[in-house]
């Protein structure tokens, strides 16, 4: 094992790599020129433009202000001063409850690393079994390190009792702070959702499977059907239209737009020569023709597809989904509909609160409810073949690109080869090493694309789940990986050997040993990684690369900004794994816990500064992540308990692990105390906040049109765009496609007076009121 | 093993026990005086009424009519006679729901039988595997049984195909049924709340959790809250009054009353004698003193008592719960209250369906939400415990009840003592199997307390949880026991020693060894017991001793019946251990399951005709236990999956196995199909439905005084009794004392004007029709 001058080397090489990414930031940021990938969010929000110093050209490109230099770190009081509501309402919520998952991880481990150093490391340090063992027959090598950690207490020591102890105190914390901030969390969704302004998913809902009717079209069905059972409350509707495939046409146009642009920007400045462009595969192969009528042509052909697709979809009734966005005259309306059950059948007729209009995933609202079952099956297994079998794939890969089957593959490059043969070792390895990366780095991709395959409607939604399953596979392919060495696959195998008193123990003796490796993680991955997140090196090579090459109008220039977002499905996996090492190591392996906390002190700062100058979150779900985040914090802490269990069990203390498994069961009760306590918080909307809100707003504005705000909130984005354009023309086409008279008579009897009526002038006045006005 | 003669005369035995019973029971059911022994439930009806023949006294107690001899089974076609649209009318839709379990079993086994007799026997029947093996070496003695079973089939043989194909057709049969069965019983509960009467409950929610407020009442707040947040659908609504005190007393003074009727019966046989009664306790010890008087004193004193304390409940804030029976104008308004949360803090304003009044398990109402987490965490404990060291405590009592012991503590025994000592072996064993039978006895009833301790409020809620829990004993004490010798934690320990690839094998193994026990087992408990359910042993006993000793009126005698119930918490897991039984031997020892075949025929008979003519259900849940019984089946029919994994693994065909693990997976999402189509129905209440069956009751009855109807539904039982006594004059009185009007003026100007104005005369017009008419 590593000694502590192994350790430190190592540190001074990360934090060395660490400062030369804060010290190139520092510089490239206050460049005028790197303005826009910088601050990419002040320019988004209107509250900056491009810089236009009186000054000279030169200083609209180079900051000449040597000042400005010394002052290389001052971004880090900058980033932490913005007080936390005015966070809220610059980047969202959800951005705000990411940043203080770092801020919990600071919470749990600073008491938690000042009383294991205070308690674990003198108990640990005061005895000499390592140093006794390394005088005998075995030969033990060992360090200082091992020193500080539990392997030093002698075999059936009292001493083990502090650890469990230690557990316990440890335990008791974290279930504490967790609640805490579960409580504080709750709390500030509430206050979001309640002192917000008016939205249109505060007053819809949306029904999945509606029913077909061989009388009514499905926009018809569902008015009946809500005229009656919703009476008071029922206002409007939007019908769901499968657009996918006119989202493609117009995807494919704007593409060939900016090919257009391309080309006539190079024909401007080299007008001799008109740019030449392939037909074929991605303007690889196929013929040469003229770039600019190709895409004109192109364009044009496209603009008149799209208009039939446009046609086609507002008449063709298999277009329209049996689903629709139902508004309603109050929250209260809204929160009822949506928290209830509808029909007889409980798979008709399926309510769920709308997401955000810009947090809809409109692809996936086409999914009957039957098949959802049957893709969440597919999902389930594939997802389980990607974890324990990724290696397979990966590995095929490796041995085509390997030199003896490209060898095998193309016979006439055999003499090239064979000079090549005694460099094969060393390709093979590095082959096999770009393979796994490539893998690891489109993983995330991967699982976003089973996610959708899985049929969630939001990509909140999306994001969560896909941050769940990059969880197992890094719980899986780096930690028990990284702990017992051998594939995912082989492990599993083992694992099913194995008794389940069996491998608590083979965890728990592994965990101390892999010590210094996770050190050394935590180095690589979390400090000299998160020191990277903020010098943005791809986007700011892209913005330049675009900027010099496409860029032409101050829009353009703003397209060419990438301020990405947090990136939940992949960051909080990640946050998530330092978590489980943190409590792993806690009573294990005290000096650990420094490393974990630089990590989470330096993230929670970077992020911080991303957040309020870079990224531009896409949706806001308001921290509807956070029973998540709680949840595997809960399941790393009850791992890390089973594991020193095992570890226990073979210290030659065997009352210990009688004790801690009290442990395990207390924090699966806490968890189901803390669930039923604020997860609700989180699924549902109650009834008391929406009619306050819904008096207050009927005190406020007693004359709001709330049918004309809501009518065109859920309409699809690609009809969206053309509102602007067509100046709402085909909006109220379509609205006129949508509410035509009933042809059914009969069920037009049972159907109270349409909501038409009362709906426009008297949105939200409850009718009790109103019958006795 | 047995052979076909040992397995043909333990059934001959049994099939004569069985034949007694039934012949017994045929003899006794025509006599007048077992008359309300057999035929309780419709004298409960008030469909018949003691036998009064006109002929002479002898006639009216024992039938001297010998035709009626001669068809003594014809209580079979009664029983099956009535049509279930007619049985349900009759004892309710839990009965007919419970039925419907027994022919479940049928329709998944008649087809299985059939298959596997024909398919599977043949496979098996046609190898020499055992008799080449008994010619061999080892020792093996085999009958004519194991011959038909899997152990028959020569290691490695392709014909286990057989069995795998077969266990496919099973699982998919199987499943097939219980979806099925899930449809019809979802349709059956849907029709049946639908078609039902207007009954309290469909207007009622259950509230809990009312936060205290000092400026108000709990009534007031109650009334307060649902004015502001339901203004159109709030109706009335009743306090929970914690009136278990009072409850204790007035049952204490039933028995007392009782005692005295028995004295004062006693004197007027024997005038010469005035009774006498002791003081202490259970009459057994203290003073002797006059029966009549004491009693009479007693009455007096429990009289007073009663009437303090009722007052006391009256009067004392403390008295009355955070909880309340809130009815609304419309099924539409309570179910939207019952689905929907109310408050910010979920913990606050809980609302769930309010149970049938005679289902309310009222003492449970007052336990506050926080303790139910704890109450919940110490009753899985206690179950643990319960479940693998039961055997310590009843060891502990077999001890004490050892020779030994009563020698140590009581010396002055010796003499005696000494000659007892050898008897002493036998009363050892024989009192270890008494403690463990009276263990068994009592279980029932320590689950039970076990469901009430955990705060679950209704009758049907705590059965169904104390059947979970006693299948979960049930399977672990008498299923895994019988298979693998040794007690439950000698098995835990076994089990946690063992990886999760050995314990398939293990049992898998085991199970084939242990068809002939089972066999015996379910001819035991299955056949004898079923018919010694219908011979009513215990309550014939019973009721002649009352009948003889204590019945004057025709009242008493009414009283003297007991009917019994179907027993949900015994019943149910003890015909899900014969659908574990069938599922696990279906494959390996075909020859199973013509037994379970019987059982289920046999109960099927029984019970049906139990619940028409015996049975009184107490409470109604609309058969809201068959997503337990659902799962149940699940959960046996994957455990036989991996069992029969386990045992092809050793049967040299490497790939069975592999091919195998696809049904779990495929049950497993079967059942979360089944889950999201069918459970809602049982869980939640459509407003669709609510709301047709307002619209109708609107049309029928439109001047319908909805308050006077559910004013007083959700009463306390003691004070119900009370109302037919006291003219109704204490519920006005209870009335006036709970709606008292309100000290704070200031939450009252938020408050909509009270319903009282518009509940009253048109309860359930909806407001919208209102404001135009």
């Amino acid at each position: 094992m590593a000694t502590f001058g192994d350790i430190g080397v190592a540190a001074a090489f990360n934090i060395l790599s660490a400062l030369i990414f804060l010290i190139a930031f520092a510089f490239l940021r206050l460049q005028p020129f790197n303005d826009r990938v910088y601050f990419p969010k002040w320019y988004l929000k209107g509250l900056r433009s491009s810089p236009s110093h009186s000054g000279t050209f030169v200083n609209k490109i180079v900051n000449l202000d040597w000042r400005s230099y010394i002052r290389f770190l001052n971004w880090v009081p900058e980033a932490l001063k913005m007080p936390e509501p005015e966070l809220i309402d610059h980047a969202g919520l959800d951005s705000a409850a990411y940043l203080r998952i770092y801020l919990l991880g600071l919470k749990i481990f600073v008491p938690v690393t000042l009383l294991s150093w205070a308690i674990l490391v003198p108990v640990n340090w005061t005895n000499n079994t390592l140093a006794v063992l390394s005088q005998g027959d075995e030969k033990i090598t060992f360090s200082n390190i091992d020193k500080l950690s539990i392997s030093n207490v002698p075999h059936g020591s009292p001493r083990f009792w502090t650890h469990v102890v230690m557990a316990y105190v440890f335990t008791f914390w974290t279930c504490y702070t967790l609640m805490k901030e579960y409580e504080i969390i709750a709390a500030m969704r509430l206050h979001f959702l309640a002192s917000e302004k008016r939205r249109p998913d505060q007053f819809t809902v949306l029904v999945r499977n509606v029913p077909p009717d061989p009388d009514e079209s499905v926009s018809e069905c569902v008015e009946h059907f809500f005229l009656v059972n919703h009476p008071n409350h029922y206002l409007t509707h939007q019908v769901v239209i499968n657009a996918n495939k006119l989202a493609k046409l117009v995807e494919e146009k704007k593409k060939k737009e900016n090919w257009l642009d391309y080309y006539q920007l190079k024909y401007s400045r080299n007008q001799a020569k008109r740019p030449m462009a392939k037909t074929g595969f991605l303007g690889l192969c196929g013929d040469k023709v003229d770039g600019i009528d190709y895409q004109t042509a192109e364009i044009e052909r496209l603009t008149q597809e799209i208009e039939a697709e446009r046609e086609r979809v507002k008449t063709d009734l298999k277009c329209i989904m049996p689903a629709a966005f139902v508004s309603f005259k109050t929250r209260w309306g809204a929160a009822v509909c949506a928290q209830t059950q509808q029909s007889r059948n409980p798979t008709l007729w399926l309510t769920e609160w709308a997401a955000e209009p810009r947090d809809i995933f409109w692809a996936n609202l086409a999914i009957p409810y039957v098949s959802i079952t049957i893709r969440k099956l597919i999902a389930a297994v594939a997802f389980f073949f990607l974890t324990f079998f990724f290696m397979i794939p990966v590995s095929a890969v490796q041995s085509l690109a390997n030199i003896e089957s490209i060898e095998k593959r193309l016979p006439f490059l055999e003499p090239t080869v064979e000079q090549m043969i005694n460099l094969e070792t060393n390709i093979a390895t590095f082959s096999c090493g770009l393979a796994l990366k490539i893998f690891l780095i489109v993983l995330p991709t991967i699982l976003m694309m089973m996610s959708k395959f899985e049929g969630f409607l939001s990509i909140s939604a999306l994001e969560r789940r896909a941050a769940f399953r990059y969880y197992l596979f890094n719980f899986v392919n780096v930690f028990l990986v990284s702990i017992i060495a051998g594939s995912a696959l082989s492990q599993l195998d083992s694992f099913l050997r194995q008794s389940p008193k069996e491998i608590p123990v083979t965890l728990g003796v592994a965990i101390p040993m892999k010590a210094t490796f996770f050190i050394t993680y935590v180095m690589v991955d979390g400090w000299a990684g998160i020191a990277g997140e903020i010098l943005r090196l791809k986007p700011l090579i892209f913005f330049h690369l675009k900027n010099f090459f496409l860029v032409k109008t101050e829009k353009d220039r703003d397209e060419a900004m990438d301020p990405g977002s947090i990136g939940f499905n992949t960051g909080e996996p990640q946050i998530q794994l330092y978590f489980l090492l943190g409590l792993v190591y806690a009573v294990v392996t005290p000096i650990f816990l420094p490393f974990i906390l630089v990590f989470f002190a330096l993230a929670y700062m970077v992020f911080r500064h991303q957040i309020i100058n870079v990224y531009n979150q896409e949706y806001e779900s308001a921290a509807a992540f956070w029973p998540d985040v709680h949840g595997r914090i809960i399941y790393a802490l009850i791992f890390s308990q089973i594991v020193l269990m095992g570890l226990m069990g073979t210290k030659g203390i065997y009352e210990a692990p009688l004790v801690l498994i009290v442990l395990p069961v207390l924090t699966i009760f806490f968890h189901l105390y803390c669930k039923g306590r604020y997860q609700p918080a989180f699924v549902k909307f109650p009834l008391q906040e929406a009619m306050m809100k819904d008096t207050l707003e009927r005190a406020r504005e007693p004359n709001l049109n709330l049918k004309g705000y809501l009518q065109h909130a859920y309409i699809h984005p690609v009809f969206k765009d053309e509102e602007d354009d067509e100046d709402e023309g085909f909006n109220t086409k379509l609205d006129d496609s949508v509410i035509v008279p009933t042809k059914r008579q009969q069920s037009r009897k049972n159907t109270p007076v349409p909501s038409k009526l009362s709906g426009g002038s008297s949105p939200s006045l409850p009718d009790h009121e109103g019958s006795l006005s």
